[in-house]
């Protein structure tokens, strides 16, 4: 079962700069996710870097351009790393769009490069669910699948499950 | 959903100790799952450490521990950590045998406390399967689910899609 | 011989906050030079946290208060963390003022919490630093010795040994 | 001040083996002090690969080599990489030896690439040692200086400073 990773950036992907003191993309034709699976041991997913924004810089043409990636792309099991901010709206924004295909957003509230991240765990859980439910659009954070019209993030605590 | 994760030990809870400069498991109380899930941000399964051994020291008296534990439980979702080395041996004890109930096995290459490990990205996709597969006996590695009965290591590889 | 190390901030002690996706001080009667210590297996320096800021917010009153430390410290070999963008400043501002005591200020370009941080290098030269220099104050950045009235940081380069 | 650093091994470069579950010496071409290095943003040290070995293994014949190299460098400030299970033994071998030479024998207790060890403080201690101290041999570990004569590891504590 092929697998397709589409990358948007998000804080997954945000690196430290010691010169701004604050986090960046530092390469945008990389992202964090090489590494992830690399730890991961995980190596038949194909990547695609979409773009490297922060969630809160997206809008409905970015969300756009997501979904024809999803609906031009040969694979219908589609990972889609995402920052934290905007996740609810862009599962709004897909949902129904999807046709056939099942679609899982991720992304992580603290950067893979810093360490401690729940990026692994979280992109660990989003392959198994791209794998495993049908077709629709989901979310997988904090160890649980959430429906698109669900998604929410409790910006005050930084979950998704409560 | 209730979760339940049914702790065996294996590499993923070992740490480096510096006096022998081996592999051991430190603290037969505690597991590394519990880092895990404090990265991943994941408060809700429930932990229950049934031993602390090497998988290569694993007997069925061992296996029948863990079978008794899945059935005792009353959780139907539940993922077993467990050595690699032998998970095939267990997958194909435990197969047939959970009832109703969807069961995981997971572990890891490398051991979570020396970084970089696969612990996390495995875990993470275990949860995953666990709430989201019928019931029956899976393992959850390289970011694959593999039914009981296609449970195998490549040793040489050290994977278990191959 | 007794050494103590004077905790005044920097980004060496601060730690990503993920709601504000910024750099803070956590808990500002905590240093993670406890951290960098209990790694390098050095257990005997004396901490005294001063204060927690950044080294952009000191002004003369906070540097008054370093000065006051160093002469009342019952030690005379005394490592000061600090912020790296007014290192020089406060080098220069303590130089000449510290009789016989042998002072070393370090700090980090990346924190400590963020992992391959520069933090327990510079460290780990600056409590030796303090035992084998003569008395007079210094900086240890860039495993270089650096006297106070040549302590200064190229903030392109974002390194004080060019 | 020029510096050298002649690399032994000890377990300051072993790397974790996924397959035989023990420390070993990856690529016996390469050494984690350039990580070390890299991240203490360190950049001026020559590096010198003279083995890659275990201290258990160490003979008076490598012993013999390493005195070759001090001795033939350009270089009078130099730090050497050695396991600490015999570092007492080639610290007596070299001491006397070193004429008009600064030594610095350093090493680590749990290896680099595991993270949390002590390798990156203590060659932050011995890179300032090689530049601060007169000629003669010493060790640096523990954050303190200790001279040839006096080096010796508790190995029940895993310390050379008590």
């Amino acid at each position: 079962m092929e697998v397709l990773i589409l990358i948007t950036g998000g804080t997954l992907d945000k690196v430290h700069d010691t010169q701004t003191e604050s986090l960046i993309f530092a390469d945008k034709a990389k992202s964090r996710v090489e590494n992830i699976l690399r730890n991961g041991r995980c190596d038949y997913p194909r990547l695609h870097i979409l773009m490297q924004i922060d969630s809160l810089e997206m809008t409905d043409v970015h969300r756009q351009k997501i979904l024809d990636a999803i609906q031009t792309a040969p694979q219908s099991r589609i990972v889609i790393t995402h920052g934290t901010g905007t996740m609810e709206q862009t599962a709004k924004y897909l949902d129904g769009q999807a046709g056939d295909k099942t679609v899982i957003l991720t992304g992580a509230m603290r950067p893979q490069s810093l360490g401690k991240s729940d990026a692994n765990f979280n992109l660990g859980g989003a392959i198994i669910a791209a794998q495993t439910l049908p077709a629709g659009v989901y979310a997988v954070m904090n160890g649980r699948v959430i429906k698109a019209q669900n998604v929410h993030k409790d910006t005050q605590a930084g979950r998704f499950d409560r």
